[in-house]
């Protein structure tokens, strides 16, 4: 008998890996197979290939990102804030192992060097074997990779990104000090002085309270702050924020360029991605 | 001991519904209480009191809108066609016994009937009885109630009303005539000269076919036609599309104008939820 790697259970004869980090509302994946498994010192990393949403990456137990739509949260996450930047040469990921959103970045010719600071290799290592329509198999020769903590690598720099793209996990675990006041400050020295950062800041739905104190953080480091939403189907509540702190104003919306190839981002859409529903505007006038 | 209605089984001493409509993805939400429970000749209506997302209005076991989230459908369904109309005085609801959209189309002063054509009677009075967060407990003189078959009542009308919305469940069962193409041909005899109709189309992720399709159908039938899209968080994907069909030219949408209280609508997310991803703009210019 084959024993199943945790957080799978089979029923009905048929291969499951089911969410269930919140109590109330559980998501049950039908699997075809398991393409890669590991654990390591940090965690225990699967890439699973899945009926609805192809291969998907699973970090001990809960879906990162999958084939079908990780290209929308990487393409929207990076797109944004380069296209704001006027120049953006040197940029640094903080996170982003599956390595989406190097991908996206590499786009831009002005960009010389991307610095990807994911704290596990496997991550990497997984996604460029097993998840090809997110990474892309990034081989660009700008990429440095660097698998160690973000945090201490941020606070070793000075005055030396245009960009800096924050692309935790949830804000439990490792991926709590990436949310904290000490973690944006350390960002903003670490910006030179056109710099802006970005960092996902989870559901405006069901993480209301994490949105609101990141914005709220994010405007005590840095003079200009916004922030905008992108759909991720696989998200919990589809809806997802974005914030950006900036060192300078921030382009107009309708200033966007942007002429690559993209397959949900367009100029259209990074420019009216900023319009908040109400119920958000709301929330941060308060 | 208690029987349990269909639909609903216990689990870890839990009472659950678990959607597997789809094969490949079940979602279970966990529930509180049954607030209302009726089989009628059409379907079995219930509303549950779930702990993630408050009282949901669930039809043969699947969840169509709930207290957390509907007024988001509702308001965009509602709104995007009353802000295009100049001056919207007659209004047809087929389908739409939650309430929601009725409720959100009261709101305008200019107009003066809403003829709201739900097939079932329970779903509108276990709606207003037990979603008083989406249904608003509706009680607007101008609001005309008839149980009856949306398809048949629309072929009787002739140059009538203003606005046409069609909120119509998934096209499998009762709901599929709503996405044929003499339907919209009923809708475009229905409406006067200056009138205009919106439908629900379906996630432009996982029902490509049919949002493509009713983009066709209605193309078939009207000069003029967009496609907008929504976040609807229980919706399978998150983003959903709606396609509106006119017998005018459409207002643009930097020229939309809205000054009504509401949760997720405002000025800003009306005029660009015509902004659509690269993906679904060119599924529609293929």
């Amino acid at each position: 008998m084959v024993r199943l790697p945790k957080y799978l259970h089979a029923s009905e004869d048929k291969l499951w890996l089911t969410e269930d980090e919140r109590d109330n509302l559980k998501i049950s994946y039908r699997i075809k197979s398991i393409l890669f498994q590991e654990t390591t010192p940090l965690q225990h990393v699967m890439v699973l290939d899945s009926v609805d949403f192809g291969p998907m990456l699973v970090l001990d137990g809960v879906v990162q990102t999958t084939s079908m739509d990780g290209h929308i949260y990487n393409e929207m996450i990076a797109h944004v804030p380069l296209t704001l930047h006027p120049h953006p040469r040197k940029v640094l990921i903080i996170g982003g192992g599956d390595c989406g959103a190097a991908k996206e970045v590499a786009k831009y010719d002005t960009v010389e060097r991307i610095d990807l600071v994911e704290i596990d290799e496997a991550v990497v290592r997984a996604s460029k074997l097993y998840m090809p329509e997110v990474s892309g198999k990034l081989s660009d020769p700008r990429v440095a990779y660097h698998y160690t903590d973000g945090v201490a690598f941020a606070k070793k720099v000075k005055g030396e990104y245009d960009v800096i793209i924050v692309d935790s996990s949830d804000p439990v675990g490792p991926a709590q000090q990436l949310f904290e006041p000490g973690f944006y400050k350390s960002l903003h020295t670490a910006l030179n002085e056109g710099g802006l950062m970005v960092c996902q800041s989870q559901s405006p739905i069901f993480h209301q309270d994490v949105m609101l104190q990141t914005y709220q953080r994010i405007g005590e480091v840095f003079p200009y702050r916004n922030v905008y939403t992108a759909v991720v189907p696989t998200y919990p509540g589809g809806l997802w924020s974005f914030t950006i702190g900036s060192k300078q104003p921030l382009t107009e919306p309708e200033r966007i360029r942007f002429s690559h190839k993209a397959r949900y981002a367009n100029e259209e859409v990074l420019r009216q991605c900023f319009a908040l529903p109400a119920f958000i505007r709301e929330l941060l006038e308060k």
